[in-house]
């Protein structure tokens, strides 16, 4: 088939294509817009718009909205190259709705299937809990309260297990007494709180892009509007993009971050960062919310700080829990609300009530004993040494021109595919196989994410996930070869 | 001090209190208007008006909104004698805010004192619960799944605990399958959900009035406005109140009712009425949500039937928890939310994701035994021994014109106390002696019930109890005869 009898739309992409690969346009030009097209290449509309529209399924170029066309960034030959630098612009909070049931549809697809490898989730593998401790710390709790299934638990949480986190805080830098801290269901109730204490239906929160799906969820459920901030997988969310979406929209009553192992990036904020967005915020009259799930399984010793560290006026408001750290399966966090503290204790009160009593005691127990600081050493050090076969498995075997960021911490890589592959397929064919993966379509209510893939590796290396690990590569690599035109600097193994 | 140097206010007062005692004003009789008041006796607005008040605050006439005042229906000198029906006016719903703050400065009035008799809550004693048969039950779910705490929990709850509820929900001839329930935090956080997935900021909510308070928290929290409608303290709330209202205000989008022993009333209400409840909300379009706290409590060896189960077209929440008849101390509830099952289930995860696995592995396994059944006769005939001595040391020792009535099962009474007896006051001296009630404005947005009070009899009498009874009625007579001109037909102790 030469090139004559080629449909008229893909002629028009392929003299963009070179252009783009001679360089004569490069990432971050315009494209001539589709008015101009028409023009000067005597096409249709319709012609025009197809052209574009397949230099972008090809990663070539992207479109923004009400902007037009432009040269995408190029993905990089390099295996495993990390992950670029997301550019400083915004998105219309208006434009999210609708994720809520993007994510179900994606979640309850899951179900659907029977799972053998699980790598969507964010916890460890079971065994890397110190179940066998708290086991017998709730024995203990039950033999010294033998009454308390028969008693209304204490507002706002039992005062060993409070006094037990503001002792965990300090590894944090962080200065609590126990009574600035409310007992929740687990960082969730947490978020979903301090959300509802400084913002109703209708405000436009920030949040970081990409994100946490379940806080897209919780923002969905409370009529709030996300406006998704460029996140770097270096220095997390973009103090510059944020100064840019405070001037665009007055109307900002939060920003909600995860500075330490961001979900998905993997990122943790430098201090300085830190220190200025916790005054920015301050400054701009719109509250800090500090999402701090996982920094006890950041390398080394103590975590980073955490922002909260830096608050002198009660802005920010630190949310945590200890399921990715201590226990999955025990569904208990906690929030130090600053100057909502009062706000937050009665809206929890009457969303929920008091936790039960019986998981705080035996948690206050163990983390009042040397076992603790032992089990978060040996818990970090196995999560590292899985992060990085993770990581090499995943860059020798996915195709050319995936990228990887390793993040100092955690138990999740953020993998970014070749242009042109699909997640969403790479989900749905992986779950055929029993394998669950997370597709980047769950981290934002736009398609910025629909090459990414999060990745668990909470679970130690065994014949069942290398089995895997290996379907997962050959199912990517396949779609790589099925892509109807590979972007030409793309090798396929 | 004679007739003639009273002041003028007084003077009238005494003309119409006359009338009122002479019969010449009867029970629903609407006074002269302040108008015509002024026209008559040649007297002032402000006198006009006062004589008004007076004699409201004395409990001869009531006002009605924009209506004007109407003589009241008279307290009857026989002690506790049963609470009036009310009458089926509606307040306006705009009028309900800030109740959540007052309840709050009430529940942190009782943090500021030394509790050692609390008659305010809605437990029974801790004792009068199996805990003995619960903890050995926590004891073998650890051993029977030592990871648990290693693992995320069910989403929507534990397969086991789903089977069990459904089960025990045929006891009030609900017919549900396990996977139409939803487990959750307590009563209270099934309350917020179906709220949250049926209506939004601003909708209208009819309740009952009185109600719990805890409902009207969550209304004030989610920005719902509730529309009180009233209250049988034999058949609940009142049909015909609740047409009226649907006339009114075409904006309905739920009512919430407890139709098995109301809290605070401890109203029944009768099988028909439950059915007709259930084609009314059905045919006007609104959701009813069943709030079923009470029913294993209720005399008897099978409860009441629920609402929901007449429900053909999954138009009935229902909520409930085992907190009232098994265990305050475990913090689970339930919620079957007919046709809105899947988005409880999502705002459930969005919310606080799924329960901890614990406790409902605990009680599956304690309602899967005979130990359960026997349970519930023990307790229901303990607190129908402890309601009945409660009942009799209120009408032994409070002030004449005090009104009771004892309702057919459950832990508290609702106490009508004379005209002119402010229960605030009442809640803050009983407190200042280590007592603690829960007054009637707490059960309210409106001053209607400021001289009732409601009183657990959750605890076995003894001698600290009989203590305190001794003292509350004390402090009740006091305020009795403190009054500045106690009604005519009330005899002081
Ligand atoms: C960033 C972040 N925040 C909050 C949560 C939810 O935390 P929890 O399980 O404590 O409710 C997660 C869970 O993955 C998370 O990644
Ligand atoms: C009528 C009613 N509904 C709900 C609740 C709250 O239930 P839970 O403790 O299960 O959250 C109560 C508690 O007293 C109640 O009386």
């Amino acid at each position: 088939m030469d090139s004559a009898t080629l449909p008229l739309y893909h002629q028009l992409a392929t003299r963009y294509r070179r252009a783009i690969d001679d360089g004569a346009l490069t990432p971050g030009d315009r494209m001539p817009s589709v008015r101009q097209l028409m023009e000067r290449h005597g096409v249709s509309l319709s012609t025009a718009l197809q052209a574009c529209r397949e230099l972008e399924r090809e990663g070539l170029l992207e479109a923004r909205p009400r902007s037009g066309y432009f040269v995408r960034r190029r993905p990089q030959p390099a295996r495993a190259a990390p992950i670029a630098e997301p550019e400083a612009r915004l998105p219309d909070p208006a434009q999210y709705v609708g994720i809520h049931q993007r994510i179900s549809a994606i979640l309850a697809r899951s179900h659907q299937h029977a799972v053998r490898v699980s790598l969507a989730g964010l916890s460890a593998a079971s065994d890397l809990y110190p179940v066998a401790a708290l086991n017998a710390a709730t024995t203990r709790a039950l033999r010294r309260h033998p009454q308390l299934y028969g008693r209304t638990p204490e507002a706002e949480g039992h005062p060993e297990l409070r006094a037990a986190l503001a002792r965990h805080a300090l590894l944090s830098q962080i200065n609590l007494a126990p009574e600035d801290i409310v007992v929740t269901h687990g960082c969730t109730e947490a978020l979903h709180l301090a959300l509802r204490a400084v913002a109703g239906p209708g405000d436009v929160i920030a949040v970081e892009s990409p994100t946490y799906y379940g806080l897209l969820q919780i923002l969905e459920g409370l009529g709030m509007r996300a406006l998704e901030i460029p996140c770097s997988p270096h220095s997390g969310i973009s103090l510059e993009a944020l100064e840019l979406a405070a001037q665009t929209y007055d109307s900002i009553k939060a920003v909600v971050v995860v500075p330490t192992l961001q979900n998905p990036l993997g990122s943790i904020m430098p201090d300085a960062n830190k220190a200025a967005l916790v005054r920015w915020c301050e400054t701009r009259g719109i509250v800090l919310i500090e999402d701090d799930c996982f920094s006890a399984l950041a390398d080394g010793e103590t975590g980073p700080a955490a922002a909260k560290s830096w608050d002198q006026s009660g802005n920010v408001i630190y949310c945590a829990s200890l399921h990715k750290f201590l226990a999955p399966g025990m569904r208990l966090g906690w929030i130090a609300a600053g100057r909502w503290t009062a706000r937050v204790a009665m809206l929890k009160f009457s969303q929920s009530r008091p936790n039960e009593v019986l998981a705080q005691l035996a948690v206050a127990d163990f983390m009042g004993s040397g076992a603790f600081a032992r089990h978060l050493r040996r818990l970090r050090d196995q999560l590292r040494i899985q992060r990085e076969w993770m990581a090499e498995a995943i860059a020798g075997g996915f195709p050319a021109g995936t990228r990887l960021s390793t993040p100092a911490g955690g138990m999740h890589l953020w993998v970014e595919l070749p242009a042109g592959i699909d997640s969403e397929t790479l989900f749905e064919l992986a779950l055929r196989q029993g394998i669950h993966v997370a597709p980047g379509v769950m981290f934002s209510n736009s398609n910025r994410f629909d090459h990414f893939l999060r990745v668990n590796c909470g679970a130690p290396r065994s014949a069942l996930l290398e089995d895997a690990l290996r379907q997962l590569a050959a199912v990517a690599n396949g779609l790589a070869a099925a892509r109807p035109e590979p972007a030409p600097n793309v090798t396929l193994t």
